[in-house]
């Protein structure tokens, strides 16, 4: 599945780099090569037709994509990107993840505790004016005066509006900076989810798999001041027809991130040391969850979504490790590599600036790996995963923070961004000490395993406790779990969270100095030089190369396009698109492949022969899942909700042969929402 | 720990391969650098000397080393080596890994249900013989030839006397084939343990690590004919004083396995391929027992051992992959291999043989890669992590390669293995449904997730059920967890066999073809190839480089010499001994540094100045736990149990700077028989 939390990026066999690319880009909505489409399917999009697929787009800051699909700020996106907003309102008695949400008239809808939607209003180029900061500035200067003049940005564009979001978005790793103004809504509610068996149907197994038979989908809507948003100006009408082989199809989505344009030194250190450690970790914390969720119903229903998180997340990044370890990548990347150098050296000017760039990345990465894993059991957050602790850290933070300039604060503090921290710390969630045991003295126990028993830090945090004695302690003993103590923390100020004797908090207020001091570690003498290195990259890359690419995904809008069609695999053609019939002939009784009773009872009413999902060439990545799917008159075909196997490495680049993007069709979503779910006023909605 | 099954083997710095490399080595017992020793150290073993060493020293099949400790057969090996029977011993009322374990008089000495020890009495040359046998064959006669000139030897030796265990053994990866004759004994009894507490003082955070404070000592008795064995004529005595920092040091064990004669193509395979799979299984499986133990006492009882194995594993294996991730250390062996193959080259005769080996391999391993994880999930055995399918596998091929001439059946129902398989399959061992339904469902689901839902191995195997169902199913439907089931099924030859409806018999049944195909084509086209090429490398190397040198382990006797010790660790001198003093300082009361009660009431009869536990640079691997640590006298100094972190890459090279064997001392393990546990009959036999 295709959300940004789990990571989940493209895959590519290395042989593929040098196979079809036509389709290959993730393009933003400012340089987008319409000429291109033009030549390879006949259709130009205009500006106007890119800047209407723009404000009909929709992001879940979260991690997700998703789209307006009707006058009335109905929102469309996946079950899993909702799903944790569906968790957080169901209950032991009532969970909606097992039997579905629908609301049958507006009053039903309910409030997601901790959804924040942005519609992307503007971009404005901001490059000059980041480069003129930072000119001539290396290691805390370079750090200092980047946060600065970031902040400085997005103020002004913002001016003080917490309705408004301004991100200063860098692209082309440093080579553009460009400044994403966005409208931002916190009033998101849930409008209607299907069962999760039949959202995810074939679970893990099937997970970037094709054939596929999901229904995938949620809808939200978007509401302002209490009432429905009008987005009658700019939403996307259903298709009436659903797409064929062949047909052209654009995505309009936000990719979380590629890596791309990265260098060899870069790639290695994924391939040896980032990758396998997260996938160690991942590997035993999701044995530990799936053997929670054996302990009773209510630790099955609580531990469903971080365990769908963490499987989704491992698969995607085992694919992108097996991208990484097939040499044929990295000899590919480091020839275009050496390519790339020869021509920068062969240029004295561009050598001054860009021909020791590599070596920096590489020399900085070298430094990096004995200090990385106490980045990562300290500000990198590993050794501490539970929310309260998140909550006690920011809550701790802030005062310290609020009593800075704008522009001196941690980014996360600045005027520009606190909205979104502000509002997780006020959500009115769930919290389940059972399983925040689990995951904390999971997590103190790997700080132990990493660092050592006589790491000094790992003395600080523990003393004389073990891992869960001091889980238990904190989780018993805070009260950090209610949204209420944390709001009147956050409004106490300093003098509020110096007087708490809450554990959480003190903890807090003990490891914050150790946190700050590894952060700026990293920041001051890793990414300042790795930054400013890319940088020159980038620029010796446009010079040689030219602008007529694509940057690395950020997490930002961007707009692919393609087209449906089917590969082959293993000597076998895969059809693209397969049909609802399918669906119940996969169907075993057993999950992950039992189909929800309402599936069973509508059978007799669905049309066997409708399309129900299908896959095109459209370039995407983690981040993408529930983008719109449409066609050349904007009207959705499809809802993105995942990409095959074989697109799994796609961080690291595109291959047109085999890659692809897995979409439920308009129809299937239709005559679901008509058939088994009877959700007339949806359908109707979706209808004008 | 150093186990065999945890195959933990050591690791390098791969800048280590540089420094001192003075006492590298495990040595056969017939080719030992006596010389060499007396001129690092003074003191020149005779063979003589080496042969009594040979006798005293002993095997457990299972996978640890050991040695005779008193003229009556008493035997000394880690806790952890001993575990399992430890554990088979004990019940939900009797937990003797909790209270230990003393048995106040010989008849109190408990048969351990599934234990062997191997005493090696002699060592004849095959080589030629091998080598005949083998001369112009390739793939399926290639295979074939082998299993059957083995077997011949085998069988010529032992006689048919199943006291005798004739092994043929392949050392120098194929460059000389050696016969090892051992006196089998089946009947090893229960005499000592302590609390697991105190055995693995520190537990998962200080294993593998130094300085330490481990009692992780048990004692055995062999019998014979339901008799104390009299080992009168081969064992070792206590020395009298402990070691002190530059004492001359031996070991005498059974390293499992190295791959430092391995060609990089294998290095890297087993850094992309083999490592990161089996980590990433086993830190899942990890996550689930860890979080199994949290549901009870008993299910925290029943999967300690299985628990403990895997951290065990993991963290060596762990190591192994750092080790490897290094590029330095893959470097290093591509010039070793590059200088090889030039010399090879540079000489007709040899290039004709060996020239093209490396190519073979590195071919070999491509082909392979695609079909491996067919085979890990089929004859590899893991889709069916169940001791009640290995037993049911077992039982349904008896009869078939029974049927068969002893040359043409799978090496393990040779009449010269058999005797191993057989005591395994009557050992009357506790059976516990819950545990195995987790490792089974575990391994289904591992399979599913591997393989993929689609696949025809699975899809034959699973059918509509899921697998947990097929787990629950087959675990609660076998009988073949009782004894006499599986003895009655074994007695009963094919027709008990054919007429069984135990459904893991009939699971065996139906993939034992999928199975042998796959074993088949792994053996020929795989096996066979690299084999070959490695023979050819390893006389190349004996050509250019001479025969003094020693030979990648294989869970064959060595002996390997070093001395006491210290070593720098991240700027700061590591002091070679510890002192009983430090235990009760590193205790805290948390598992795992809380101390039994037996050591806390003890504590003020200890001597806190008594040497605990203490490192020398003795060159040793996984499988050498257990192992003897001796003086020049040939008199007990201590008991090795572990190897240090910096050892773990060790399977690929030796480092004397920082490589470090950790061992129990003599003086320790009286002190605590003494007066901890009072065991006064042990440290009489002890003293004779």
């Amino acid at each position: 599945m295709l959300r940004r939390s789990a990571l989940c990026l493209l895959l590519v066999a290395a042989a593929c780099l040098r196979q079809a690319k036509a389709d290959e880009g993730m393009w933003t909505l400012d340089n987008f090569p319409s000429a291109k489409v033009e030549k390879l399917y006949g259709f130009r999009p205009s500006q106007q037709w890119l800047d209407r697929a723009r404000l009909s787009s929709v992001r879940l800051a979260q991690g997700c994509s998703a789209a307006f699909v009707s006058p009335k700020g109905l929102v469309q996106t996946n079950h899993h990107c909702a799903e944790q907003c569906i968790e957080q309102l169901s209950t032991a008695d009532k969970d909606f993840i097992q039997s579905g949400f629908y609301a049958k008239e507006e009053k039903d809808e309910v409030k997601c505790p901790d959804f924040e939607l942005n519609q992307l209003t503007e971009i404005g180029d901001v490059t000059a004016r980041v480069r003129d900061a930072l000119a001539g500035k290396e290691g805390a200067a370079f750090t200092e005066a980047k946060r600065a003049v970031k902040a400085r940005i997005a103020k002004e564009c913002s001016g003080g509006d917490d309705a408004l979001r301004c991100d200063v978005v860098e692209l082309y790793n440093g080579g553009v900076y460009n400044l994403y103004k966005y409208r931002r809504y916190q009033d998101v509610r849930l409008v209607f989810a299907p069962e999760q068996a039949i959202a995810f149907f074939g679970g893990d197994p099937d997970n970037f798999e094709f054939p596929r038979y999901d229904y995938d989908v949620s809808y939200l809507r978007a509401y302002q001041d209490g009432k429905p948003l009008d987005t009658s100006a700019n939403y996307f009408a259903y298709a009436k027809e659903d797409a064929k082989p062949g047909d052209l199809t654009f995505t309009v989505g936000n990719p979380a991130s590629t890596q791309r344009l990265d260098t060899v030194a870069e790639l290695e250190y994924e391939r040896d040391v980032s990758l396998p450690r997260s996938l160690f970790r991942m590997s035993e914390l999701r044995g530990q969850l799936t053997e929670f969720q054996t302990k009773g119903p209510e630790q099955k229903r609580i531990a469903t979504g971080k365990l769908f998180g963490i499987e989704n997340a491992l698969k995607a990044r085992k694919g992108q490790f097996e991208a990484l370890v097939d040499p044929a990548l990295i000899a590919a990347k480091a020839k275009a590599e050496a390519e790339l150098r020869a021509k920068v050296d062969a240029d004295p000017a561009l050598k001054a600036e860009a021909g020791g760039a590599w070596d920096v990345i590489r020399d900085a990465l070298k430094r990096w790996k004995p200090k990385s894993e106490h980045y990562a059991y300290t500000e990198g957050r590993g050794a501490f995963a539970t929310s309260l602790f998140s909550h006690a850290l920011a809550l701790v933070r802030y005062p310290v923070e609020k009593a800075l300039p704008d522009e001196k604060r941690l980014p996360e503090f600045t005027e520009a961004n606190f909205p979104g921290v502000r509002q997780s710390l006020l959500a009115d969630e769930p919290f389940y000490p059972e399983l925040e045991k689990l995951t904390l003295t999971f997590s103190l126990t790997k700080l132990r395993e990493v660092l050592g028993a006589d790491d000094p830090f790992v003395r600080k945090v523990l003393g004389k406790r073990s891992p869960s004695e001091l889980a238990n302690e904190l989780i018993d003993g805070s009260k950090l779990g209610d949204a209420a103590v944390r709001k009147a923390l956050l409004e106490g100020g300093r003098a509020a969270i110096d007087a708490s004797t809450d554990p959480m908090i003190a903890l807090a207020r003990l490891v914050d100095p150790d946190f700050r001091a590894a952060r700026k570690d990293h920041e001051d003498n890793i990414s300042a030089p790795i930054e400013a290195a890319h940088t020159s990259i980038a620029r010796a890359r446009f010079k040689v190369y030219g602008t007529s690419v694509y940057p690395d995904a950020t997490f930002t809008m961007r707009i692919s396009f393609g087209s449906v069609k089917g590969y082959w695999q293993d000597g076998r053609f895969i059809e693209p698109i397969t049909r609802i019939g399918g669906l119940y002939e996969r169907a075993t009784g057993a999950p992950p492949y039992k189909l929800p009773e309402s599936w069973i009872v509508a059978k007799p009413a669905l049309d066997m022969n409708q399309p129900m999902n299908f896959v095109t060439t459209n370039d995407i990545i983690g981040g993408n899942s529930g983008s719109p799917m449409i066609d050349k008159e904007g009207a959705i075909v499809g809802l993105i909700f995942d990409g095959n196997i074989q697109s799994l490495g796609g961080d690291f680049g595109y291959d047109g042969a085999v890659n692809r993007a897995v979409a439920v069709s308009a129809g299937a979503l239709r005559e679901g929402l008509a058939k088994v779910y009877r959700a007339d006023r949806i359908v109707a909605e979706l209808s004008r």
